[in-house]
């Protein structure tokens, strides 16, 4: 048997507050770094990117580990036949941009670029909260509202790409507002911050989150009534403060689930790769 | 080459209102038949359903061919391993029952059951508007709302049977109220005939259609967002009044849908096979 050559994939998650990036060896995380997204120009969007990822570099370097590519998950729609972000809300210097392209210019490493809600999906469905499942829901809490399916062992894209957005998901019909938006106005534009205050005693901030929790549920159970998955497995930055909304929104959930069986069988579990979850995913795009 | 005997199937549609039934060859109709839905008690029911076969029988035995099977297509959750009717909210009497037992005790053909929106775009993806798609969403509207999604050559029906729910979508947070619940709500339990009032000069009732243009059109956008199809095909027998709604419908999703993409590529066209295509689904449930 020809022993294999070792060698590192880097993944970057790059969300609305934070980007991170790992180093992995197809397994296990090599080593992690994380750097503010910057929202300022796509210039030093761009610097920043760099600095995030020369750490990974240069300790594959001293691994003395080939690099064999980076995969980047962004939160947004993306055309994936010509890689543009077409809209990314909550990172707008980005939208329009050509994202493989400019990568090309900071390193020669093959670049690969998907959804940061797929990549927590396929991440977790791989290694994490959603082994052994095959019809699992990521949905991401974070600076915006993401969501991910994986089934068959594949993500889920739909006919043009387009599938996965249920931050988009109206379920206030008077007001045509989306759940994304309605998360916002809830949150104050800062749901970690809130969360803080809420832990702290904040009697508004308990009574906002109480009432994330309700459209997350109702959210919840129209993609059960739609698509009927196994597992929801919650990610993003939010997923720390979530026993503030997630008791809540199961509750909604079981209460607007048509089918018996699927009310009594689905399950909503937290993500078990942490922080890493998104960049672990993107990583794994690099075959 | 040897000859494959000719063999028909029939297929039966029960619905909210009315129950139609085919005698199917496999490409076309050899003879159909309608009757009301009783509602009063599950015998009066099974009475008229085996009224609603036997001219079908008849005519099989007027051609000297023999029948397959009865593929039974239903409004409602059905427990598929159970064969039980879970909750058909427009035909209660048949709530908890056993089905194909029931039709056991008048038949020995063999028998298949399947929801009815599962029946019409298994129709409609096989010989009618989806052919040559695949990836097909079938909306129904009727005495209430039902869904079936066709992807890759089949029904989809989720990890629990609990898929194709969209009556049950709530997009009207404050008041919980389902997309079925508001549609009955607005065409007060009666949407043929309210249709029939719109079209003789009802103000009201066109203001009612127009709202509900408006919530299947954030469904739409709900569901593109979620599951981003190429077409939706529209079925039920209200769709004979669709121009009271259908263009509203399209207006109000293309301005929620998320992906530019996706809104510029989704069809919304009406069903081929007419008023047969849901008991034509049922026939091919038999093979």
């Amino acid at each position: 048997m020809i022993k294999k050559e070792k060698q590192y994939t880097i993944g970057t998650d790059i969300g609305g507050t934070k980007m991170n990036a790992v180093l992995f060896d197809g397994k296990r995380v090599v080593a992690d770094y994380q750097l503010a997204t910057p929202k300022d120009t796509l210039d030093h969007f761009m610097v920043m990117l760099k600095a995030l990822l020369e750490p990974l570099e240069e300790k594959a370097r001293e691994n003395k580990t080939r690099i064999k590519g980076i995969g980047v998950g962004v939160a947004g729609v993306i055309d994936y036949e010509k890689n543009i972000m077409l809209n990314s809300p909550n990172i707008s210097i980005i939208n329009g941009v050509k994202l493989v392209e400019e990568l090309e210019k900071i390193t020669d490493l093959p670049i690969k670029l998907d959804n940061d809600a797929n990549c927590f999906i396929r991440a977790e469905s791989l290694i994490g909260a959603g082994k052994g499942y095959n019809n699992n829901y990521g949905f991401i809490i974070g600076t915006g509202i993401g969501g991910g399916w994986w089934i068959n062992g594949e993500v889920y894209r739909g006919s043009h790409g387009g599938a996965g957005e249920p931050g988009e998901m109206i379920i206030d019909y008077q007001e045509e507002v989306g759940l994304e938006e309605a998360y916002h106005k809830l949150t104050q534009n800062n749901p970690a911050q809130l969360a803080e205050e809420t832990y702290r005693g904040d009697v508004l901030g308990q009574k906002a989150f109480e009432e994330v929790g309700q459209y997350f549920g109702i959210a919840f159970a129209n993609i059960v009534n739609l698509i009927d998955p196994e597992i929801f497995i919650i990610g993003g930055g939010v997923v720390e403060a979530s026993d503030l909304f997630l008791a809540q929104s199961k509750k909604i959930m079981i209460k607007h689930i048509d089918s018996e069986e699927s009310a009594k069988k689905i399950k909503v579990i937290k993500g078990k790769l942490g922080a890493n979850a998104g960049a672990i995913g993107a990583a794994m795009l690099i075959t």
